[in-house]
């Protein structure tokens, strides 16, 4: 055996060819047409760099087709080897029935045949050509084999199909609108039930940034009680005057030297304090400094509706918290996604009439979305447990 | 003068500093500090590679800013030189008064006193220093000049520090659902009423695909009529077998030619009789074909509610197209945006505690929101005058 | 067990910790330091962009690593799991000794002790942390394991510290000169006689692209050689007009039919042609077609002498072509790396001191490099085996 | 006018059509049908994503184009509209004679005539439409317009044509060993003497990290000297430990506590110290300081030959340098550019024969070239005059 097995992708780059069947489809001329076929039909008079095919979608496909195989099978979902094999087999054909032009012209050159009907017929030819190799990709293709998830990895909402060319369209148009964490969804995917989903931790993977900031607060409220009653805090000269003193707005609009002061301050002030604080008498400033120093954070708890109080206290006791000192470890509160608060404002779209519409009447709003998501409150808990992640 | 004046980003590239006194802003003791202040607080933490400063964000922002207004003088806005050296100073300078760990720390080292006041004082002080060189962009800043849409650059739904931080923030976490088409609204940024917006045509672009697409099903259609009455047509063999015969979908899977001969056609097929076709005595279908190749594009009509077939008939009248053609030339038909079409499935989220929720009920479903659009329909109608476009 | 075993790199996308031990190290006060520690000291003065750490760059190295020997394994390379975990361990902990400003301050701050003695310190102390699982990591960083290629992984010509440092830098910098290709690096290592070393294959790879040009020439050669006999050749009018007449540039410029006709051919009236001409009479022309069409493309042999047309008849007459007609299956040339030729003039740089030089000249001409490229001459022979590539 | 000026370009994002004849002659058939002319043949069969067109790569030598005459003109070159115009059309139309499948089949279709040929012809008719508003792009493309430099943006050894097209041909194929740094050199460019060339100072850009790294260098010794006469010094306990004491490699290795020691520190350490060494009574060591916090940094010349230390001590004298203090301030030295040091090893390639040579012989070693930089030796002085860059 000597086949290359590697082709270059400028999306995804080199990518391998995972079985020698798939090699062999590939070079049937039924495969190697789709070269010739436009994946966008005509939008490359729009968008000139619109020129990319179908033969590199389906490779491309193919390629987070073998991604997603192998993530699941490491989590434990167990799936064959002549499982991967069909369900590689079936999302590599699974638009070979395309023709011209791919959808602009589809039921217009033969009216009434789909896409999928003429690439199911060319993979039962080409089952024939392979003595019965593409059985098992056909019964999944056609979605009566008993293992479902297998089929929605081809054709579903969280399909390679779909993954691949949102990828790609923008990577070709240059809109990155249709940008999406394809390699994110990938790592997330899972089998429950027999159903393809995506889990949790990723879902809520970023709340751990804000468990880490919260003790941040803490830890300096501590620094500043301590040094109230005059305890001593190793920290460079320009943090130990914010520390020992309160500064307020109009001292520091009257006295340059307040300001400069500020000015001299920045990360490293506080980081070298903290790794330092660690060893401080006090049990708390040196606990928390130890706990984000060694990135232990906290869990995060997200419900939508705001936390019973008596819940939280009943988790505390058992956490050997000094008494009267939760305050400094338990975090009730609330956050919004606020990427466009559209309470301040809101972006008009000008049209040609020269009248204006707020851009969630556009009717073409789509690619514009991310300037205007809807705003979602949550209340969150975090309690001092380990929160791991690197 | 013998100043460097450039730099690089890797967010953008190499980067112009505009004018004199923004390089010596830049060098200012106020300004450098703001190398060794992280934009996003101890998101490097979980997300390790957001390690971006507030120093390398203002310089972002200032990039964008020079081509806003490069953009909106170009298309006629009077904006004066004065008053571009202001904006470009009060984005500069919009975050200089952030302390260590920017947002996170924030009313917390020094109580109750917002970042933008700390700005603003740095602003005065720097005012004195540089002789009153930025009065103009302190009230600029302040929202006190009359020209309400400078202010909008800096501060406001569609301003430039946010347009950085987006950007910025998704390269250096390498999340990249937050990634927006920063190019593309920028080059549709106009100014209405002292306001700042975006221009319609950008939000609907790539209509004019679809005007390509409906134009060349006609072609088809054409052909295909005039197939039907034995007139002569150039095209290669396997396409003049589906212009001059209909297959059905029984006789495809009875007859293995007929899908070979499908197996033969590809985009070329198509293109180069649509090329000859230019030249064929019947008027409608070269007239269509030029219309094509020479990219004159059908000019396209949006609602959210259906068309009145009459007011399309009285424009059609005046366009001279052959009588009882118009179905040729004249398109009403609706679409929906389908990226997810959610009546067919939904994305479910596996929790921990193996529940499974609908993704649009997961409370942090920013990151996802590209998987599940609302779906918008929309009516549309496409007349025979010129659209242009590249 | 639930730990999180991902994490993000804005270089490479979603990541996977391999090993729980490696998870435990990444966890260690030892390796969190690296946090805090810039991968290019005080480069971020004049790089703004370049402030990625060691903690990163070693997450990086890792990720490499762990790609290197899965492609290993899958070309044969026997690689235990037990070593491919130390190699793992040995790449990520191979940078753990540097202090401040990594490089910057070696030997300056502890004189005369490398970070690499550093390194293998706290290798020791960690050993003795995790009971001995670090011992073959050990011997390995150490190059006292007798299986060398194991450590050219983590120092070497091709190790993986330098390919993410290489990919890393150019990242942060936004200096794109440094970028490699590191995955189709990756992709072409293998192990001969212990030592690591690229496949040949990688090397010539684009030389097919050449294969497929000559074939194209031929085709069009053996097209007009049957025109000449006025020979029917399925072809567009416009293609048909340059098959059958010959036109001198004069022609063209006296008479614009010429030119119109001319500019009415693109790559569909070439490539319609060939897919129909593969059905024609004429052997050598079908074959031809045939062969482009199925990507069957010639096998090369590449020297840096001349070849000997003996050697080439003899390999010819076991193929079986036709009698006289090797010339349009045999083709034998040359051809120069030829990015820029400097016979036909040079780029100068303009010194300060408004003094030119020649780029080569130039001190630091690493980063120009790829303007200047000398000029290597080759010898090709292309003969009608099959050489496979998708 | 109501004409679309902007286009989409997924290398270089969006662009805008700098004049109304250039969109027009985009519009014409002759330039139209470049799209359909595959920029680098037949490539794609063995790269895939190479489909890309001389239509695309027209108009992005054109920008790149308009971005060089932009550069051009901030740098003071005088360049007329008419001139901007002209050149603009000429590199538009530079390729526009080329036919089918590009280089592949020139003179092959139509024997003993280049595209350069054609494309002029080209472009006399569209003169003849234009009514003479291409005449002095011809001239200019011909070469026969006295200022010489403007015909090199269009064919020479920094023109726009191989500028894009290296870049663009990177971005299809997917082969990043082609990617240049087009932004960084574009911003180089200068004209002396009517000829292009690259400027100085972006060669030598990023000597002045090393400058950087110096000064640092330069604190901690003179940190350590004033240490070692038991003058009180600001730090951290942790850095204020290596100050004060001298370790050895053979201490560490005896004794856990040097080690865990050296585990605390990172660069905040260093940092926040020389934040506050500004300040500190000992002028040398204040002087150094803060040069770097201002970011004052060395200026560097640099030769081919080592320095006279005479020529140096006379600089000197004129820098007002306390007295024995000078190696404090100025440094010699020299480098090598060491991406591969080839004295320590080689890269082998693997023959299929399985021979192996040296990637210096291999004839194909253009796209593996950075692994195998050849060493240039330089000598360097650094000297206490400013040196600004961002």
């Amino acid at each position: 055996l000597n086949k290359h097995k590697i082709f270059n992708d400028p999306v995804y780059g080199f990518v391998n060819v995972p079985y020698e069947i798939i090699y062999d489809l590939i070079e049937h001329p039924y495969f190697q047409r789709l070269r010739y076929i436009k994946q966008l039909g005509l939008t490359h008079l729009v968008y000139p760099g619109a020129l990319h095919t179908r033969f590199h979608h389906a490779l491309g496909a193919l390629h987070l087709t073998t991604q997603a195989l192998e993530i699941l099978s490491q989590k434990g979902i167990e799936i064959s080897s002549e499982e991967k094999k069909a369900v590689s087999i079936a999302i590599l054909l699974h638009d070979i029935g395309h023709g011209p032009f791919s959808h602009a012209l589809e039921n217009c050159l033969i009216p009434n045949i789909s896409h999928e009907q003429i690439s199911l017929e060319m993979m039962e030819v080409l089952n024939e050509e392979f003595k019965g190799e593409l059985s098992l990709a056909i019964q999944i293709f056609k979605n009566v084999y008993p293992r479902k998830f297998l089929h929605s990895l081809i054709s579903g909402q969280l399909d390679m199909d779909r993954m691949d060319y949102l990828n790609r369209d923008s990577f070709y148009t240059g809109v990155s609108e249709g940008v999406i964490g394809f390699d994110r969804i990938l790592k997330m995917l899972i089998v429950h039930n027999d159903a393809l989903m995506i889990e949790e931790k990723g879902v809520y993977y970023h709340k751990s940034v804000l468990s880490a900031e919260l003790m941040l607060i803490q830890i300096l409220n501590r620094a500043k009680h301590l040094a109230a009653q005059d305890i001593d805090l190793f920290c460079t000269p320009a943090l130990s005057y914010f520390l020992y003193n309160n500064i307020s707005i109009d001292e520091i609009k009257n006295n340059r030297h307040h300001l400069n002061t500020f000015a001299a301050l920045d990360d490293s002030d506080i980081h070298t304090s903290i790794k330092q604080w660690q060893f401080h008498s006090d049990e708390i400033l040196s606990k928390l400094c130890r706990m984000i120093i060694q990135r232990k954070l906290y869990k995060v708890e997200i419900q939508s509706q705001a936390f019973d109080p008596k819940a939280i206290a009943s988790k505390t006791e058992t956490l050997q918290i000094p008494n009267g000192k939760e305050p400094y470890f338990n975090f009730l509160g609330s956050i919004s996604n606020t990427a466009y608060d559209l309470s301040t404002g809101s972006i008009n779209i000008l049209l040609k009439n020269q009248r204006t519409i707020d851009i969630t009447e556009a009717s073409d709003n789509l690619n514009l979305h991310s300037l205007s998501s809807k705003v979602v409150k949550q209340y969150w808990a975090y309690l001092p447990m380990r929160y791991t992640s690197i």
